[in-house]
């Protein structure tokens, strides 16, 4: 008896399995490539590993350790008793079968691939996705990035370091869509001085005209849809994900969605806590995740994170918010670390100081971001934060410090 | 008219002098040495530098950058229209009148100094405070710490890495007596392993018989007590500081001591947040500082980081608790840092399981601990610290990861 059916062992399945089997359910899994999912082996994990690396040698040799270690990690985890890892494609027989077993609940989550726009040029060997990026042995030259999203920056900020010769071109006038435009701009500026060449509101036509060893496209990713969904008969959305409810339900009950393949919130962590949220509501157990308290973080040097909405989206939604900054430069540790370029930005409600928002770049931005994260999904205040005690000297003593 | 007087420009001085201000109340604050403090000029902030920097040449290099530039954004606070900085020392002369200026309102925040030991052979050159080590132009070959307190444990972790042989010798049986000892125990360890030496238990008799060329003495602090003080009438603690109650006040009305000087939590930021709360009760604000939830950092290299009752203090005050613990190794942030040496351990009520402490040692424990302090602060339990949703790849998910 499988209480439980789960197609892919990205970050959200296989977080998904263990949750449930912990919780005594029988879990079936199915993964065609590696566990771990595209996050693990190709995505956020090996792409942090060339981030701590000195030089690309380095990087390279430590990504398949790293990588590696971590998958054990994982299939360690898989073969807890209550878990079956069938090491192939699950395909939808019907709404409640796949590849053979049937089960009362089914979870996909099968994540996402690179986009590649049809561009002219696209063709050439040159042309690689991140995946193919991370597969080089080789540092390029001259890098040519198309898109400044997270995995262009990331990619620009850490090939720059290695010495190549980095250019990004975007299309949109600012990088990183999801962050305050007020610091994306300083953090593309600061990432400009270091030698990064951005040539923003720019549309490419041909790839073969670019000076470049090897071009990243870096233009988005598009959920993992397989002509087998069809058999299941759920619906899609208008980005061609699978559509689904705030329970990330399908159209067709029973069946859910988590992570890329539903196209909302296209996050490693965001599809953890979907699954989790999926696995309590199979189980009965009520749960308070606040979906929409996502952050996110992108690992330029220095980094930015973020969490809740933009300034600009805050005016667009008309919605009323005090805005407060406060700068690296003034900050002991910052000093000390010799890290003194940052900025935080908190937004929050003009009377009472709900906290709405963090927007940051600087040094260790992920983890002050995640310290306001708590106050937001608490439904804290400003005044919370500010009269909570902060280790001196540390970053998080610019939180504090905003005007 | 005078508002406020305030005795010393340290961390608990200067900053309440500036919010002082800020809310509109004319401040005469004295220093008599350098604005900042010690944990400015002499503290927290050189030794910070130290920490990061790559060798002991660039230390001694950047220190004095870091501490002047510091210092002048200090200065360029102070000089603040409702602030007059006296450059004496504030002497006593009665319990309203310090140096000529009389105030209804008066805080001491003198400070501490470090305690010598009268050990034989403590009156040679080789014998130094921490003051004394960071006016260093060599580095030592061989240094020799009394004391395994925070300054002993991060001097000892930075002056092995610059290459010194480092012993440290310390009465107690472990180091960092506020950390875990459990968490305290692997530090020392881990340090242990890279060179240092540790000598527990151990009482010095005789420092002449020491084999090194330093001998830095770190055996605690004393509060900055001055004979005038007798002028205001104030009374003591048995620990030779200034007996305050829950405001801060001491036994004489209006009369304040914040910081070292009352030795009831000897740290920077405990002091700024003492002097906030003293300015608020002096304008009749109120406030929700919780005194009780006091975050500490160690910038050993791993650093740790603590805030809240160690398991070892839970068990004898009788508390009934849960605990829960995670490592680092299992998180693929810390993999890709090369930082897989790290735990963290997290303290809370059995049944609703409100959150009541952490102690973390690993890389950017600081951020961690300063993370749960707000749950902790906020009155927040273990189950909403893992339903945040927490940044894919951070170390912030092995909090969540606690068994």
């Amino acid at each position: 008896m499988t209480d439980l059916i789960i197609i892919g062992a990205g970050p959200g399945g296989y977080k998904a399995a263990v949750y449930a089997a912990k919780h005594g359910l029988k879990v079936v899994i199915f993964e065609d490539v590696n566990v771990g999912g595209t996050c693990l082996n190709v995505g956020c994990i090996p792409t942090k590993t060339y981030v701590h690396s000195t030089t690309f040698a380095e990087a390279v040799e430590r990504q398949q350790q790293v990588v590696e270690a971590l998958r054990g990690g994982v299939e360690t985890l898989l073969s807890h008793p209550n878990i079956t890892l069938v090491r192939e494609k699950g395909v939808f027989i019907d709404a409640h079968t796949v590849s053979g077993y049937t089960a009362p609940n089914i979870i996909v989550a099968t994540g996402s691939s690179p986009k590649m726009l049809p561009i002219a040029g696209a063709d050439s060997p040159r042309v690689v996705d991140s995946t193919g990026l991370l597969g080089l042995k080789e540092r390029p030259q001259k890098l040519c990035i198309i898109g400044a999203g997270v995995i262009g920056m990331e990619f620009a900020s850490v090939f720059q370091r290695f010495g190549s010769e980095v250019t990004v071109i975007e299309y949109l006038k600012e990088c990183l869509p999801m962050v305050d435009s007020d610091i994306a701009k300083r953090l593309r500026k600061l990432l400009e001085k270091r030698g990064i060449t951005f040539r923003m509101k720019t549309a490419v036509q041909d790839l073969s005209e670019i000076d470049a060893d090897i071009i990243l496209m870096a233009t988005g990713r598009k959920p993992n849809v397989s002509a087998d969904f069809a058999n299941a008969g759920f619906d899609f959305d208008e980005r061609g994900g699978i559509a689904v409810n705030d329970d990330f339900e399908t159209s067709v009950k029973g069946i859910y969605a988590i992570g890329d393949v539903n196209s909302r919130q296209m996050l490693a962590h965001a599809a953890e806590m979907q699954g989790i949220h999926v696995v309590n509501r199979i189980l009965g157990i009520e749960d308070k995740i606040r979906f929409e308290v996502m952050p996110a973080a992108i690992f330029t040097e220095p980094e930015a994170a973020c969490v809740g909405p933009t300034e600009d989206q805050l005016k667009e939604a008309g919605t009323a918010f005090e805005c407060h900054k406060a700068f690296y430069r003034a900050n002991g540790k910052a000093l000390a670390m010799n890290e003194t370029e940052g900025m935080v930005k908190l937004c929050c409600e003009p009377e009472e100081g709900k906290l709405l928002s963090a927007h940051v770049f600087g040094a260790h931005a992920a983890d002050l971001v995640q310290e306001v994260t708590a106050y937001i999904t608490l439904g804290a205040t400003l005044r919370q934060l500010r009269e909570t005690v902060h280790i001196h000297p540390t970053l998080s003593e610019v939180l504090i410090e905003v005007n």
